[in-house]
């Protein structure tokens, strides 16, 4: 079963709180309420949103920063995913 | 008696738990609240909708995550239905 | 008397619970607040609202789904009626 | 003294209810706290509204169904007038 | 000391009641809290506000009802102004 | 150490009661708030403003009257100053 | 590590309150809450953002005033940032 975001959405993996201090990323005090460090799992096609042509700037495997209270959470194959959109993104971690 | 979607509504019919279970989709916590997991029962025309022209990429049949606090619902022939904007749909499942 | 809507304006005579039932149809638990299943009476020209063109879709005597809160209430000769925006009105029934 | 609304201002005048009854029509309920019923007293050029262009549609001496929220009250002469936005007019009376 | 309204802003005096009764006009209760009738002491350039080029359409002197709850009030030199954008004026008298 | 505006943002110095006194300004009963009368200490470049160029219309040393709850207040070297949008400045006294 | 800010984001660097002061700058009471004195630490490309072209002027290293309330704190390698939108920075320094 694969999810495939519509439009400007992108599928997020948050990444655990463990994983993250191996790459010497910590957590702020916030992050259980929503994922803030996450993982790029798949990336919408873009296309005209509010009449407006968007272009993807991220790709499937980028680590990226989403803002704190964005995006939709759902659990697919018992996995938990956040669909935001690419506007909630902040920046990529490289 | 049939429901035609204007413009860019789409019509969704939630996926009942024990179908979502078979497939391998668990819905969340919060799904008693509105439909996430749905399939496509008609779509609208699309068409130029405030002022923005609006093409639809959904199609009958399809299984789509909507957005958990969008949409009308309605009850036609003792069914539930929930008519959204496609915007308020975020991805397939496929 | 007749009623003439403005513009995008399409007046709304909501469907008594008992004609519904013989047509199928059964209202949702909400449905004492604001019409959702209406027929229409009467539809505006059209034209230029809020600087974008609008067309009309839909027609004298359609059966319709409109949002659940919207419009304004009238009484005009005893009779109740409801004023929406075309916006407001989901889908037609056939 | 003539009140001359600017732009797209219309000045109503709220029909009493018992002029109403002769014509047919009854108040609803809510009348009391805003006109919805009214004549048309004076209508504004029209012009470049928010940078869009909007024509008059509703002429002196029309009866219209006005929005029950909209518009400013004020007194001129011991009278009492609404002045609205052309867009608050949702139907005329014929 | 003089007061130069910058773009599409109209610098209002308030009208005493008293002067207001002698000329027939009489203020609503809600007067106390701001002007609605005022005349007009200075009047912007007009020029490009939000993008959206304003022409201004009251000029010094004239008798003008504005918006009950528009606009900032100063005090210069003992008198009290009240400065409002120009589409805060509903209308104008004569 | 300067304050560089960035854009449409104009940099204010509230002038002290006093000295309004001897120029013959009164400030209004709100003025502890946030400055109204303020003086110009340094302006921005203009610019493409969310997708508007916007002109700039004050100079250095200008005395202006500003929206009462505009703008964001910063000390620098020990000396309070105002950073609004330029739309924020309501008009220069001269 | 490196954070990469997309379209017109810019990450910040807080300034130490001791740091300040040996500059002559005295951060003001409420500067516990959110960054105003900051130092640019990344910039994003710039870009189509909203549907608008965004130009960036600040550059690695600048020493700015952001809005009190914006943006979004993180924390990398132990060390707190805060990814702001550029048009939240309101003014720079030199």
């Amino acid at each position: 079963m694969t999810i495939k975001p519509l439009l400007d959405r992108v599928v997020l993996k948050v990444e655990e709180a463990e994983e993250k201090t191996k790459s010497g990323i910590i957590l702020s005090s916030a992050a259980q309420e929503k994922p803030q460090f996450a993982s790029v799992v798949a990336v919408g096609p873009g296309g005209v949103v509010d009449g407006k042509e968007v272009k993807m700037y991220v790709s499937v495997g980028d680590k990226v920063i989403a803002s704190k209270y964005a995006g939709t959470q759902v659990k697919i194959d018992g996995e938990e995913y956040t669909i935001v959109n690419q506007s909630d993104i902040l920046a990529t971690l490289e």
